[in-house]
């Protein structure tokens, strides 16, 4: 790739960016599309153009960004978004601190080498005038190579004490929200797995009730068996499907009125397949009618559902906190898989098909998945070699020659130059999330929050190995392969003999995926167009409009990953050529800015973890770092530096500190410290809307009968004696 | 070795085995050696004579040790005696299992095989008549060989089974004992380590309880602040020697009036250093003085220790089971490293030291020692090959001419090579015990119970790698130490190699580990020529006398690694030479009764930590199970066996196992369950009694003054405020 190909595609990018922001500004001065830029204000009750402020200054949404606190961020998103950005900035901080020291260093050293060069480790093509100041650029075992040894311990030693600092804060950040004085329901339950047979014929509900009522005597306030749900869940949809039709045909037949015929059109329907066969019947009764034979239906159903379609696992709730917390980290059987406890996570965000899943079964799933997403990860691993091999320009002649006239074209072709490798990546990167989400909710986890995380972790390891390894060597895969076949070991080597081939394909992708994906991000076109549309054509009631302008979430599980690629990139590259530092700090600078309009004003969370993702957003941080250390220490054997391996003890030193944050604070994000669970509340829990908050809404009938004595969610039982 | 000698090595340690029993026998019946062959009795009270039953029939205590019961045992001894048995009966029944298969199909197939016997893979020597019964007889690659690989799979498989059943048993063993509804102490208590420095100025004391006090507001009793009594102690222990001594003299004096001079005469000393020289004085008055010295001595310094030497460490008093329990499993501070908890141990076994070392210091600690005992295994290898090397005798002729006359008497050669290389590893492993103990506790280890786990598996894995690796393979050292050189993974097929060589040597030893040690062990010989030595010539009071019979705990430490050193030899031997199983049953059966009469009449538990041994146990009776297997792999493929993979499996079964095992009960036995602690006790428990039950004796004024307000055991403070 030559060099005015990559300013091309630099230019391009930047000048669709530009207009998506101009686009942006323009739209989102229009009150018709608040609910597309402002849902979360919406939402929230507040009024977006309150003092027609956002009407004046097309750059006012960055100086609201700059302006705005944590504390804003928390109140606004809650405290994983908080996370998010305790995240980025922690990023954005190695990065500027990194390029600080390194770019007026680096750059002067490499560029002034006149060592002889070895041909093979500069970028492919001619990217001359970038390749002077990198390292590639540098002779072997050269002096200079000094420099870039204490580059590396720099960039490390910055990355430490900045994650550091960052786990403390978040530590903060969890423990503050944890022992906030607001009632918060999962803070009063906990969640049983795993319970036994009971040996005496007692029902499931006397049987819980009965255990934790003797140890908990005092605290114990009621348990809610997790039940089969299938059916009553199918009545309960199409029940909701049924009433959400009738609001539409009513709607229609108002909208009918004050059209010319002022009696109005009753909307009519089909009643067989797909509304397109059968008999002709009049919507609004036809509907009301469904309704009512369905309404006793289901209440027949839920009493089944609770009284017999019990599970072995269960919603235990306390009177206080402390209690709570404590409960979800003991022991409660000898026998260890049984009465399996874990702290609640907010009602809105069980996975409650997961919660009866047996202890040795939950381990099994979890293997057979880890299994899939190894064999994933590899099987992926050929087609991404294939395409990133075949689609240089020069591949594309040879191989489809009709393309040929078209290719060489001078526009024509530094495009396709310019985006061909990335744009097959990006496309291909777009098909997984879903995939690895659904595998990691099928391993048996019992929360939303939890599963995107899981997810998000192999969706991390996924695009590392595939994206960052799988480029960077099969780019040099069809000259190397047989070195790899003598000696598998040499991996490590390889991927640092391949690193500057691909450099320029890194820069390329980190450019383009900042301004193209946040100039999406930012102007929101494709959901405004979305959203425009539906309204016109489809939606006629309110719920259905409210339901087209739904933001959703930050989508943790491929936003973070995608991030910590770009991270990846970034580090590996940081003394390799350190004029990729600009690019990365640009990337999480515009990120972070991006991010807090769109935290503020759009998303709006599907859950709330407390920071849990931390932990995990730590480790993968440090899985980057190892791997940029490695690498360094494959490419200063490369160099035949005869002390490369003073790179050892910045691996050990990286293990250590690993090991010494993990012990210091990760616990913490387990589970709830007692320190912080027993702080005062500002008022007495109302136990009962504690309970009623994790009721599935398939079950929650209108009126609570409290004749129901042994169904799953009943009363505690009259007996009190203990076990 | 000859056959002859390996015979007469048996036959002469069977005869001083029989000697020592009918020694056992006869001494035994005296009644004025009774606190040597009872103790355990006599300490609880049970006279030994009752009857006069004893005196009769020589084997009457075969009979009683086969007709008691595992209760009689807990009642005696403790859980972790009986958890003790529990191992012994489990090897022996696997042994037995595999015995009774493996002996009538594995010897005829070997003795009965014509082909051509690789001469290199036999014993040492001319054993021919047992090389004949061993896989060594088996020719390569014959059909033949699948029959001991049957056998390898039935020897794991009973294990599997076994092993299974005794960790369900043991589980239900601690568990009786935990919800017992006896008050134990250490139920109510907790370890708090890692207190950090309080910020607002709080004396310790104030500091804990506040702390405590606030999260539990209900269950929290009372805290011990653990102080730095290494002054206090020093005093103590002073004022106890002259309160001996004091005592001594006044029974020196009662006795000296008995004699010719009813007036007596009044002991003297002198002063000075050992009491050799310095003024000659008085000893009852002297020492009378010394102690009216000492106690306001103590007394202040108690005073001061209490007020001013307060440690970041303490121990807190819960007035139920449930919640000491349950705190001792839970996070109670947001910074996981502060404020970490354990449940406490017995009184008598908490290693005060240990307690207030900090969090990251244990950690460092631990390292260090591994790394020392890691050392410590290995340099001890090479005198230990010198050893087993020299010492056969053609060495020792070689070496030492001038012994030449005497080794070459028929009875001297054949004793000596019978015992010598044996003795030389017996009292090479005698030095060991103590300074791993002595290593275990500097790792910060809080219990003297714990500190014996620990020490216990570092003996463990110094034996197997040592005596068996290391004498299996330096055996054959000479020869193959090139081979190693060459290729440093073929360990295994090392091992395997050298493994037919050294079966007699690990058959004699077996043999005369059993007789001759049991032997010793029953008749306790040692300790009764000791106690009637010092009862003779030194004792003077009662107490001195109790001193001086005082049996000792069983030693775990040693025992136990020692049983699993036999156990590892046999395993690996089992398929191998199969005759070698007869001699397990024979060392664990005989274990087994001998041990049962020891435990029941003999030796006192120093401490009790409800079958907290068992996981430890269990994990070196795998990690055994496993050397064998892969053993068995490494020999399968030197007989160039091409089905030598199907023992693969094998090795993923065990470690499917071992995780089951562990995930299903490993963590009841780290915490005590819920649901055992919450079983109710027969009586409120009196929490003074308990409190006072952990101060240590230095400590423990006679008067107890309430006035004491702020020092480390005072009551809790009058501040009713939470944090």
């Amino acid at each position: 790739m030559e060099f005015k190909a990559f300013l091309t595609s630099l230019g391009t990018s930047f000048v669709i960016f530009v207009v998506l922001m101009f686009l942006f500004t323009w739209l989102s001065r229009k009150p018709s599309n608040s609910v597309v830029y402002y849902p979360n204000l919406i939402l929230k009750g507040i009024d977006p153009f309150e003092g027609g402020k956002r009407s004046r200054n097309p750059f006012a949404w960055i100086k609201e960004a700059l302006s705005s606190s944590e504390a804003d961020v928390i109140r606004m998103s809650g405290v994983d978004s908080a996370v998010y950005f305790v995240f980025i900035s922690t990023v954005l901080g190695i990065l500027v601190l990194s390029g600080l020291v390194l770019l007026p260093v680096l750059l002067p050293v490499a560029a002034t080498d006149r060592s002889v060069r070895a041909a093979d480790e500069t970028s492919e093509g001619t990217f001359n005038d970038l390749d002077k100041l990198s390292l590639g650029h540098v002779g072997k075992n050269s002096t200079r190579l000094w420099a870039f040894v204490l580059a590396t311990y720099w960039v490390s030693i910055i990355a430490y004490i900045l994650l550091w600092k960052a786990y403390k804060h978040v530590s903060d950040l969890r423990k503050v929200a944890l022992e906030s004085s607001e009632v918060k329901a999962e803070q009063f339950a906990i969640i049983v797995r795993d319970i036994p047979l009971s040996p005496d014929g007692l029902s499931r509900k006397e049987q819980v009730d009965l255990y934790f009522k003797s140890i908990y005597p005092e605290a114990f306030y009621r348990s809610m068996i997790v039940t089969d749900n299938k059916k009553v869940n199918k009545i309960y949809e199409k029940l909701e499907g049924f009433k959400k039709k009738l609001a539409r045909a009513e709607a229609i037949y108002t909208d009918s009125k004050k059209g010319a015929n002022p009696e109005g059109t009753r909307p009519s329907n089909r009643t067989g397949f797909l509304g397109l066969i059968g008999k002709k019947v009049d919507s609004i009764e036809y509907y009301g009618e469904k309704i009512n034979e369905l309404i006793p239906k289901l209440e027949a159903e839920q009493k089944v559902t609770l009284r017999e379609k019990q599970l072995p696992a269960a919603l235990v709730f306390f009177t206080n906190r402390v209690t709570a917390a404590s409960a979800a980290q003991s022991l409660h059987a000898q026998m260890v898989n049984t009465w399996t406890v874990l702290d609640a996570p907010e009602p809105r965000q069980l996975l409650w098909d997961n919660l009866p899943k047996k202890f040795f079964e939950r381990v099994i799933r979890q293997n057979i998945i880890y299994i899939i997403v190894f064999l994933t990860i590899f099987f992926y691993m050929i087609p991404i070699g294939l395409i990133s091999a075949f689609t240089t320009l020069e591949n594309l002649k040879k191989l489809l020659p009709f393309t040929k006239p078209i290719v060489n074209q001078p526009v024509v072709k530094t495009v396709l130059e310019a985006y061909l490798p990335q744009l097959a990546l990006i496309v291909f990167l777009a098909l997984l999330p879903k995939f690895l989400l659904f595998l990691s909710k099928a391993e048996g986890i019992p929360s939303e929050s939890h599963a995107t995380r899981a997810a998000s972790g192999k969706y991390f390891y996924f695009s590392v190995l595939n994206v960052f390894i799988g480029v960077t060597i099969s780019s040099s895969l069809f000259d190397k392969l047989k070195d790899i076949e003598k000696k598998p070991n040499s991996i490590v080597s390889l991927l640092a003999t391949s690193l500057p081939k691909s450099a320029t394909f890194f820069l390329t992708f980190v450019a383009l995926k900042f301004f193209v994906s946040y100039g999406l991000e930012l102007s929101r076109i494709v959901p405004l167009i979305i959203y425009h549309l539906k309204r016109k054509y489809l939606c006629k009631t309110e719920a259905e409009v409210k339901e087209a302008w739904a933001p959703g979430d930050l989508g943790y599980a491929t936003r973070f990953p995608g991030d910590m690629l770009i991270l990846t990139v970034v580090l590996c590259y940081s003394v390799i050529a350190p004029i990729i530092i600009p690019f990365g700090v640009v990337y999480f600078g515009l990120g972070w800015l991006l991010l807090r309009n769109q935290v503020l004003k759009v998303y709006v969370p599907s859950f709330e973890s407390y920071g849990r993702m931390w932990p995990h957003m730590f480790t993968r941080i440090m899985a980057a770092l190892a791997l940029y250390q490695l690498t360094m220490f494959g490419f200063f054997g490369l160099k035949q530096f005869p002390y490369a391996p003073v790179l050892v003890p910045l691996l050990v030193l990286s293990a250590i500190f690993y090991y010494v944050c993990t012990q210091r604070f990760y616990r913490s994000f387990q589970s709830t410290a007692l320190e912080v669970a027993c702080k005062d509340l500002k008022e007495i829990p109302n136990m009962e809307v504690v309970f009623r908050s994790f009721i599935p809404p398939s079950l929650s009938a209108e009126k609570t009968d409290d004749d129901q004595f042994e169904d799953a969610l009943s009363q505690v039982s009259r007996s009190g004696s203990t076990l």
